[in-house]
């Protein structure tokens, strides 16, 4: 086994303890990652408060990995020590069904394993990147290109995958019009990806708090929704919302700030249901979809993009004692855009 | 101006009368069509009985015209007389704006002119095809390509092209599994196109009574979803299902019919909301689709598909005496599966 010092939750809304825990030793296909850093995605903090049903316990959370290549199994091919890469939110899949084929491991018809708080093929419990070292299948590690920083490639591994998706699929590029609902870790990801593309790009937030911000990070223009009026002079007209909020919104009334032929791409979990009524999109052959994450392949050809055009995330990096402040600050809103761990402050 | 005989209702749910109308002369770029069929499509039934909204009376509905053109202005390039030639749900557009210039032209920014039950660019209201002639640009006539019998080609003008869209933008094909909910003038034409497509088909319909129709037209296999667990055995199934029906159906059941990545396109226009959880569509990226009509380059394309594959519409011909009485058999449901009128029995 492989011991390492980790985050660890010991039961549902607990304090972050600094243990050590044990991995796998190393399978033919395995590799061995140094984490560097680790995100804080919001969908951490759902399942160590156990706000998405039962999870598992003690948990080591963390989906947005980026770290060096320390030690690789005996049928590794794909990398070799000193190489950089990631991990996302998925660690095995059964790589032989028709969704796994097409690079889209996430919708594996004998389901994915999630990076943590899942089961893996060992029947153990999966144990994410809050931690100094993990072991992956090099299925799903994903190589992180030079000219990304490995702090700031972190949160791509989830934030940057699940915006990029549904921008490529509904085709995000010069002459569209993009707009982003909420400007937090996913949005403005949303905003620095549409803006590398080439696409118009709005930001539609509750207030004007974060307009600097905003158009610094590539939107040409931004609406506080707060202000009564503001959505009515947007009607029809846009291309492609990408909604990263988790709030509920009326659903009619964003509908109707598409163009036709538009698409709302929505990538949050509202508690309520959507509602509309069904003219709200047959009449201009409008779109109402769900994204869920990505593929490994669309998350290699997303990371080569992000250093092609020197995106990465926007961060605060923080030690390990500092997590758990930094739940109630991500719950709160109030991060800019994305906390990262600095792994190597984790002391067990 | 130019008289015909023509079906007119001369109020909101008045038995139709035959009588003499007058067209227009023809401008430089208008053809005058003879009118050989016309279909009765739903929504001309929604008109005549002002079901939708304010109407204009008295009323010459249909859109879904075939027939031969008789003459034509002097601009005319793309017909000459004696061309077999189609009008659907629109006879005009600026052509200028983005959606007239991408060839979708019912999304014309101006608003497009409705073959009927609208107001011309000369100020009078326009009237459709249950008449012996009608006048339209020639942008907005479709040449009927040999091989497709004119009875059998009028409703592809709008129950064929509303379910092409669809079909089209969704990828129906080889290896894809389509459903298509309601065997009607819509479902039946669906059915068809799917199957000449290369695609999987089902249908989906209330009762065993069209099982043996469903499975003539070319779907593989039929479910009758007023049994209990029939759609529960369905989860996951398809990659494209089309909604043709107006009734209220259980939209997060349907949603949960679709495989990862699938597109459920609704095409009518029920009075209740859909109603669906944020989860139904964001786990598995799955899609909420409207569709409305399409574009003149998109129903030529149609044309010429059904001419190569043999697919015309499945038809009940009728007598102009006989129309009232097909209104009620159509919102019974007692049609297999299109009404057309045999115009030559107009007697105004």
């Amino acid at each position: 086994m492989i011991s390492t010092p980790a985050l660890v939750a010991p039961s549902a809304g607990a304090a972050f303890e600094a243990r050590t825990v044990e991995h796998r030793d190393l399978r033919d296909d395995d590799v061995l990652i140094d984490v560097k850093f680790a995100g804080i995605c919001h969908s951490d903090i759902h399942q160590v408060r156990e706000e998405w049903g039962s999870a598992i316990f003690p948990m080591v959370p963390g989906h947005e990995i980026a770290g060096v290549v320390s030690a690789v199994g005996d049928g590794v091919t794909k990398y070799k020590v000193g190489d950089r890469v990631g991990v996302g939110c998925m660690v095995d899949s059964c790589g032989e069904c028709e969704f796994c084929k097409d690079g889209e491991e996430q919708f594996c018809s004998k389901g994915a394993v999630m990076t943590y708080n899942g089961t893996g093929s060992d029947g153990e419990p999966t144990k994410g990147g809050y931690a100094q070292q993990v072991v992956v299948s090099e299925r799903f590690a994903v190589g992180i290109p030079d000219g990304i920083e490995l702090d700031v490639a972190a949160p791509l591994l989830c934030a940057g995958i699940t915006v990029w998706s549904p921008l490529k699929r509904w085709g995000a590029g010069p002459g569209k019009k993009v707009a982003v609902i909420g400007l937090g870790g996913l949005g403005h990801m949303a905003v620095k990806l549409a803006a590398a593309m080439g696409a118009e790009v709005s930001v539609l937030s509750r207030s004007d708090a974060k307009k600097d911000d905003g158009l610094a990070l590539g939107a040409t223009s931004y609406h506080a929704t707060g202000d009564e009026g503001v959505l009515k002079g947007l009607k029809g007209t846009f291309d492609i919302i990408i909604n990263t909020v988790s709030a509920d919104l009326p659903m009619q009334t964003y509908i109707g700030l598409l163009r036709p032929l538009g698409v709302i791409a929505n990538v949050g979990l509202p508690t309520g249901n959507y509602d509309f009524a069904p003219g709200a999109v047959v009449g201009g052959s409008r779109v109402v979809a769900g994204s869920n994450i990505g593929g490994i392949p669309a998350t290699a050809e997303m990371l080569a993009f992000c250093a092609e055009h020197g995106i990465g995330a926007t961060v605060e990096t923080i030690s390990a004692d500092e997590v758990d402040a930094a739940y109630d600050r991500v719950v709160a809103g109030d991060v800019r855009y994305r906390f990262v761990i600095d792994t190597a402050t984790i002391n067990a």
